[in-house]
């Protein structure tokens, strides 16, 4: 029987080599890069500085596209911003993005070495995710990556939302696990209203984008499975 | 407007002092403590260790109670285990108890120094310590013991019937008691049932504490306030 963890990017210490972790961002990290990806996106390599992506362009090619945001604002001299409705098939298909944002691209440093294999997940693709996850043998982390270290009540419902498809399948939870299956649970029909209420999606509502938070609390809106493969996210399959 | 924060004791980094820490340790120190105060105990000390209790037994006088447990049972020499329904009138009417427990203790250590005033909850008192802390301004941490360092649902559930109180009372959630709250919300009516699906409610069963658990689980069931004079547990009023 495979284990089902949740924990918090910021405060995790790994207990050994976890089979599979997932990467939860769902304010916007994960959700840009399970759309691009979605939307025909060839890679998406996460780096954690700014300076990175730019760097990382240099030695790839001008084609690259660069995206992220700081302060929750796209970067000067990036091509695309953190709202995933900028990562449209016409924008992304086929292209290798270089992705960096506060806390996802956090998140993503910390579980490299700590996995066997890496996945993202946000709400948009929770469902494809967990199918694959559950046919893991061994443990398997949700990494919530939180807002600058804080518990994220999206990340939470959205490590939920993996959970409770993977307890469907016969994967046991640990009593994090339990409680955001349960909260999903509980606003599996209403995840708009339950993610707009958290404190990064208020944020995100002030800054100008609502329009994100609603479309990244459409659950299950792609069959697609980010993976990592050591460098970059790629569609699984 | 008053915040109210839920964080678990093993990871909290105290940001400034907090007006109010709110210890919770379902299974089963805080319950065992609101159970002594509510049945007439004049006062509970938490104590780290063993030979403290001893030691402070010999400081206060032979008529000390000694309660508490490790791995679960009874510590040899120690009058009182760590089951609520030891903590009876006949016994401990009156009463100074020294305790010492495996996870409780230490989030009353951790939070020691880091709160102006300081609360003992359990489900069972929920209601009563949250009509009290709503009155509190400033911010509100509940603080989970959980279990050797890991999320615990039942203190987690705890929190959430705290902070529901306290949001209706006006005071402003956090996303983590957003997410502890409308965990509560959705199983208030089968709290016995989410807690029992816990893993240190499972292992308390195996251990035959079922019991235990069920009396964990009764829902205000006392009009208690456990509050820290720095010495000691008193019934607040």
């Amino acid at each position: 029987v495979s284990a089902f963890s949740v924990q918090q990017a910021d405060t995790w210490t790994p207990n050994g080599l976890a089979s599979a972790v997932v990467v939860i961002d769902v304010l916007r990290a994960t959700t840009v890069i399970a759309t691009a990806l979605a939307n025909g996106a060839a890679r998406v390599i996460p780096v954690a500085e700014v300076t990175d992506a730019f760097a990382l362009r240099e030695r790839i090619g001008p084609a690259t596209l660069l995206g992220g945001e700081r302060r929750n604002q796209r970067v000067e001299g990036f091509d695309l911003g953190n709202s995933p409705a900028e990562y449209t098939p016409q924008r992304v298909a086929g292209a290798t993005i270089v992705i960096t944002t506060t806390n996802g691209t956090r998140a993503f440093a910390r579980a490299q070495g700590s996995a066997t294999r890496l996945y993202a997940a946000a709400l948009i693709n929770a469902g494809a995710v967990a199918e694959r996850v559950s046919a893991e043998t061994g443990s398997i982390v949700a990494l919530c990556a939180g807002t600058e270290g804080r518990f994220s009540l999206e990340d939470w419902a959205c490590a939920g939302a993996v959970a409770l498809r993977c307890a469907e399948r016969g994967v046991e939870l640990d009593d994090a696990a339990i409680a955001a299956a349960e909260l999903f649970r509980a606003h599996r029909s209403d995840l708009y209203a339950l993610v707009a209420s958290g404190e990064h999606a208020q944020l995100l509502a002030r800054a100008g984008f609502a329009d994100d938070v609603r479309d990244a609390a459409m659950l299950d809106r792609y069959d697609v499975v980010p993976f990592f493969d050591g460098e970059a996210l790629k569609r699984l399959l």
